[in-house]
């Protein structure tokens, strides 16, 4: 991807950072045309899918009285943060870590318009003796829960395989899948509805969330104490990537009951904010206000050179969650969200033209060809 | 597991082939503990979950029209196993570890009563490297789409990430993750109606399936030619651990078109046919019948030197899938089976009395407590 490439030779790229998207790339399209053929599978048992969340963060299907909606999402590299600070401190950060995987699945299943109903824990360890550390794994156990309960899902069980041979020894592969529903129907969110005019509404990040996780871990090598490096005073650059991902799924819902409606959303992960250029209709994104930045994500752009524009590609830069929604709605969505402890701002609005991404305040162009996601 | 400690000393145990269940069961009790207490969120979306469901293969929620099961399971240790056959024979052997993936999530679903929907793909790698193998990346998309076929779902999407540093270099952790409906409700398995005077039907295994794989690796040891030693005449050891998973959702979805009743299953998996016992109800499970044995299975238990009750215990022995059902519709259930290509016999029936599975061609009894999954 053109944006990808760094015009600073200082600049620590995602490429060197160890991810690859050209050799994932052509296996995913494969995939995603095979998947793409066994749709029709569902007529065969009275259903049928909502073809417009093929593409989407969550795959949705219609089963009569509402859709279902559904995913299985991985963490990533960020439990190596964790592994590394448990070193250095002697604490346990995996409860942070284990809101972190609930809210990578939780947080994509609720672009579709869907309520989470129940989450499967996918905790892959290198060997037995990964579950014999019993306070990182009363801190794996409580964090999953306490993030169930945050989110008003029932965690329905999972696996906890023993994989030597497959998850390096002392490590572990940490995923959750997500099951929910549309209901009722009207709370689609797939797109259809996104239309000129809209308001685009942001949700403050935590932090780093689970993306860009490669770059920070890697950057750790420039840093003058490494992950005890401050990022501010008193807080360090490991604990300060640590903190775990906000959950979206209160707004969502808090939203929906007070009778809001949402014509689109977008979870902000791995693309930064070109995320926001996600949907395939042609329109014009002008953004005339970005939320503050957090610390953390400020240190990580400075330390790797990063230019605004690099920034805003790749990381969440303040902003975990978008939503595309009619204006006349967008600071009731506003005061909700807050309401629940997640700031929130306008921050644009969706226009007629061109698909690009304006961030006016930073002078940032991102247009169609920066984002490749289907 | 007392029945896992190995009378021989020259026998290969479970233990001694890296598996330490006594490490991960704390951990999985405390999940199950807390997972449970999470049940009370699906109230405030106004539903309820199938209590019965918890420690059953798949989780069960009532959502008024129909219920919604869920489950995300691991492949395991199979595909070091196409790993080493593909170094061996240079062929790729991941069409057949795709179908095996689906079947860990298809079959345990299944046993539930439920129709499978979506499947997800969780196809974690060691680096983005691994996917630049283009044949071994085509089989994996090829059978993954087959098995789908085969088993009427959608496949909906999922993750391919890159995790160097968790997963091990060339390496890729492999799951599934399973969305399906009961639908009618009345078609729900989870033992309410298991009585005695039902028949046991086993449904035919194709070979290990997924289960057995870390003791079947570590075998390899002592054999004279490693995984090239041959199984019967032309067929290595290696190819034949690698027959895929029988894919058992086409018999328990023709068995519902026809009007036939199941109120029990069991997926024979990770404790063989200890399995038999899963349900908490006080019966005796008198077998009469055994099915035949696969020649590789027969093979494993001969070079690791376990007698019958050893081998009964830990692999599935030829029987992939258990049902209970009314035995006036046993006959039919089996003919239904066979017509799909399924192997099936009419092996045994429950009775009343102490809880107890007794093979009886093979004077082998399992108790209460040779089996403790919840």
């Amino acid at each position: 991807m053109s944006s990808h490439t760094p015009s600073n030779p200082d600049t620590l790229s995602y490429e060197q950072a160890g991810v690859n998207y050209d050799l994932i790339d052509p296996l995913k399209v494969a995939a995603q045309r095979a998947a793409a053929a066994t749709a029709t599978h569902l007529s065969g048992h009275g259903f049928t899918e909502v073809a417009a969340s093929r593409g989407e963060s969550a795959y949705v299907v219609d089963v009569g009285p509402f859709y279902l909606a559904s995913i299985v999402e991985c963490l990533g590299s960020k439990a190596l943060v964790a592994d590394e600070m448990a070193e250095l401190t002697g604490q346990s950060y995996y409860a942070g870590i284990a809101q972190d995987t609930i809210a990578m699945s939780i947080n994509d299943l609720i672009t579709v318009g869907a309520t989470p109903l129940v989450v499967q824990a996918y905790w892959a360890a290198g060997g037995s003796d990964w579950f014999s550390d019993k306070q990182r794994a009363k801190a794996l156990v409580d964090g999953w829960k306490a993030a169930c309960d945050t989110c008003g899902v029932a965690w329905g069980g999972g696996e906890t395989p023993a994989l030597a041979g497959i998850v390096e020894s002392g490590r572990i592969d940490l995923a959750s899948s997500c099951t929910g529903i549309v209901n009722p129907k009207s709370r689609l969110s797939v797109g259809d509805n996104l239309q000129a005019g809209d308001a685009i509404v942001l949700l403050s990040s935590s932090g780093i969330h689970a993306n860009g996780l490669s770059l920070a871990r890697k950057l750790v090598e420039r840093l003058p104490n490494g992950y005890m490096t401050q990022v501010e005073p008193g807080v360090s650059y490991g604990e300060a990537l640590l903190a775990p991902t906000a959950l979206y799924s209160p707004v969502t819902e808090a939203m929906a009951a007070a009778g809001l409606t949402v014509h689109y959303s977008a979870n902000i992960t791995g693309h930064g904010w070109r995320k926001l250029l996600r949907h395939p209709k042609p329109f014009t994104y002008r953004i005339h206000t970005v939320p503050p930045v957090p610390p953390v994500l400020k240190f990580i752009q400075q330390w790797a050179k990063h230019d605004d524009r690099e920034a805003y590609s790749t990381l969440n830069m303040g902003a975990g969650f978008a939503l595309f929604m009619p204006a006349s709605q967008a600071a009731d969505a506003c005061q909700i969200a807050e309401d629940l402890g997640i700031g929130a701002c306008i921050a644009g609005k969706v226009e007629d033209g061109t698909k690009q991404l304006l961030i006016e305040p930073l002078n940032i162009r991102f247009g169609d060809d920066d984002l490749q996601l289907r």
